[in-house]
């Protein structure tokens, strides 16, 4: 009997990490980590599809609301005819015309899109008792291209293209398999530099990265170019002169401007530079990169579509690609930007950190790696170790390694106690916190 | 005494449009017009401001619950402070860091953000009973430029430069505001060429335009090549070889279907290309121009923001400039897309149709003619025929001309019997369908 899906539910978590400033950044000063939660249900009691994007707070009910958006879209689909053609089913969802008006696939219809979306590739890997990743690298090329939509991409990477360049990377695929599996996928840490933590802070906080194993490190900068000379001298001076250091803007600096900092910062030898201006500039982007080469640019956690990326590609404008797999359209479009970033020699290191960011990455590296890129060398994805408490699985980090997942599907189901107590406005955290204002 | 707001309403208005295929195009078969409505009260009752943002249906309430999410940056906030520095107040909107991550400046926060904003420079324009156009015109350059954020804009025009811009227009700004209050603004009419017309409704609808002096015809394409030669040669048939014909393929073809498409076109004399490819696609709007140059390429009413907007520009991706002010971020955002147009000298012809969006326009090009571009060369702005009748301020039109509205502010309040009738899904309009169907 045939599988169908029966109910999508959506719930609204925010957890108060203001309180703390975790997450502060330039553009960010006082984020509330948030998840509009997807919950796919089916007619097998058993089979439960989870899926999230993630806010900073407010308009997280947006996201919530554009969820329930795409329902009509669901119900009564049966999952046997869903994956025979994923392209399909992702053209039906990003390709109604009302819903797409709001963007076009951008904003808060394609953040809600990726929640959905990906709730439905969790249901296909857990029906086949597969972790995400090994799902995906276990799809025939065929199926892989078959999932993307290259409407709007097709002049820089056609379909043919992509299918050649699949199997042009299928000899030794079981060898990066085993390799992944015995020594994990490299990480960085971001949690040492968020912008809101004082001097002794950052020290403690690099000491115990450093213990921790961790080599990459990232710190916040953009606010006060004097604090940023100041930050960048104390994290090298922690860190030492071979462990790598990357600075991330937040999209506050006009180009010039841009070009300008990065000039003063390069004395301390800076692995990249993320987010320089905003992520609409392809163009502003590729001046950057090209008057800070060999620094590096990198940029894509708000890029919102692969015709963002293409561009960002086509115009040599970053040197590493973040991808993120809650703003992109799910992971269909995921593929269709490791797909184009692979053409280009380009390295993806996804975007993590937020709530339930790092559950997601682990999936898109292992499979950029052993089926699209084939190469590790310049790859690294983010990592941040807050509020992964909250997930039914839970993430397992060795010596700066993510250990690759072996529990079924994609690993973003919250636990029944962290969707109730976090339940944006009346689950108790928050009631308690307006009784007490 | 100060004027204070106190407090802002949104509503849901949706018209069932799609029952006669109105609006219908190669990307939007079946769109129900649709406002997210923003009404801005304050302590003087008898001033009320009046926003909306457009879309096709569903979706709409997403827009209208962000709209209440702006909510908190509006009350009590007073008028004089607000208007003595319209850019910090926009920046203040825009700028709230966890509804920014949404967008960023983009999709539903954006279109929000356009309706809340249109309706605060209505409240100002009604307040000195002025039309919005005389109110604009009637602005120092010193507060022209002061609206506008020139964050990641400036690498391209600096506020320096803008007003310069400003300033070398001052002259014959006299003169050009009295022609336009004589001859009106030149339009052009979308409403004879919508997809879903079969070939009778077609040349009765071009006989009907020609007859009410319409000169400048722009009909939908992109759904089948033989179906867009056929139609442009009734339409070219029927309005002759000197009354321009424009089309407009509503994103749906990929870069190098668009070079051959409009090249098969070619024949019939076309005075622009509006929306070849995805709206994102800056590099591949620039190829297409470039391939099919001289046929002009439009673009812009899904254009976001100013970031993009300049990237046209700079890539001479667009020939003609299409300009949205309920999905740029509003008023003060279409300032910044008027004089960065004018800085490249590349016309402005703002997107209109829909509801509600007409009423806007007329005073954006009277902005542009008396302030930045000085010329009408080229220069013609959207009109269509629908839905009018349900504003409280009726739109003039007279040979194919706007006429200047004398009435105060931005001419959008809606009526309310229609606010009461169309309100989405309780109306009366909307339950009886539902009991219907």
């Amino acid at each position: 009997m045939s599988t169908r899906i029966r109910a999508l539910r959506a719930h609204d978590v925010r957890f108060p990490t203001s309180d703390g400033l975790h997450g502060s950044d330039a553009m960010n000063p006082d984020p509330d980590y948030s998840a509009a939660v997807a919950i796919v249900e089916t007619t097998d009691p058993a089979l439960t599809g989870h899926g999230l994007t993630f806010t900073i707070g407010r308009g997280n009910e947006l996201c919530v609301a554009a969820i329930r958006a795409y329902e009509r879209h669901l119900v009564d689909r049966d999952l046997d005819e869903i994956e025979a053609d994923l392209g399909a089913f992702w053209r039906t969802l990003a390709g109604d015309s009302q819903l797409r008006w709001l963007g076009p696939e951008k904003g808060v219809v394609h953040l809600a899109l990726a929640a959905v979306v990906n709730a439905v590739w969790d249901l296909l890997a857990r029906r086949v008792k597969k972790p995400l990743w090994k799902y995906l690298v276990d799809l025939e090329p065929e199926a892989v291209v078959r999932a993307v939509d290259f409407r709007h991409i097709s002049d820089v990477l056609s379909r043919e293209a992509a299918l050649e360049l699949l199997e042009a990377k299928r000899d030794g695929k079981g060898a990066r398999e085993a390799q992944l599996l015995r020594e994990g996928y490299p990480a960085y840490v971001t949690s040492a530099g968020w912008l809101g933590y004082d001097e002794p802070t950052l020290r403690t906080r690099c000491r115990a990265a450093i213990a921790d194993g961790w080599t990459h490190f990232k710190i916040k900068v953009g606010a006060d170019p004097e604090d940023d000379v100041r930050r960048c001298r104390i994290v090298r001076e922690e860190i030492g002169p071979t462990r790598k250091l990357m600075v991330d803007a937040n999209q506050v600096w006009n180009v010039d401007e841009a070009i300008g900092h990065i000039e003063r910062l390069a004395e301390f030898d800076l692995w990249w530079v993320e987010e320089p201006t905003s992520p609409d500039d392809v163009l502003g982007h590729a001046r950057i990169a090209k008057a800070v080469h060999p620094i590096r640019i990198a940029t894509g956690e708000h890029c919102q579509n692969r015709v963002m990326i293409k561009q960002l590609l086509q115009a040599e404008a970053v040197d590493v690609l973040q991808i993120d797999g809650c703003r992109l359209g799910g992971i269909n479009e995921v593929i269709a930007a490791i797909l184009l970033a692979a053409h280009f020699d380009v390295p993806v290191c996804p975007h993590a950190g937020g709530v339930g960011l790092c559950e997601h990455v682990q999936h898109f590296s292992a499979f950029d790696y052993v089926c699209a890129s084939g190469s590790l060398e310049d790859r690294i994805t983010e990592y941040a170790d807050h509020l992964h408490e909250h997930f039914v699985q839970r993430i397992e980090m060795r010596d700066g390694h993510y250990r690759l997942p072996a529990a079924p599907g994609l690993g973003v189901e919250f636990e029944a106690a962290s969707l109730a107590e976090f339940a944006y406005p009346d689950g108790p955290v928050w009631s308690a916190r307006r009784s007490a204002s």
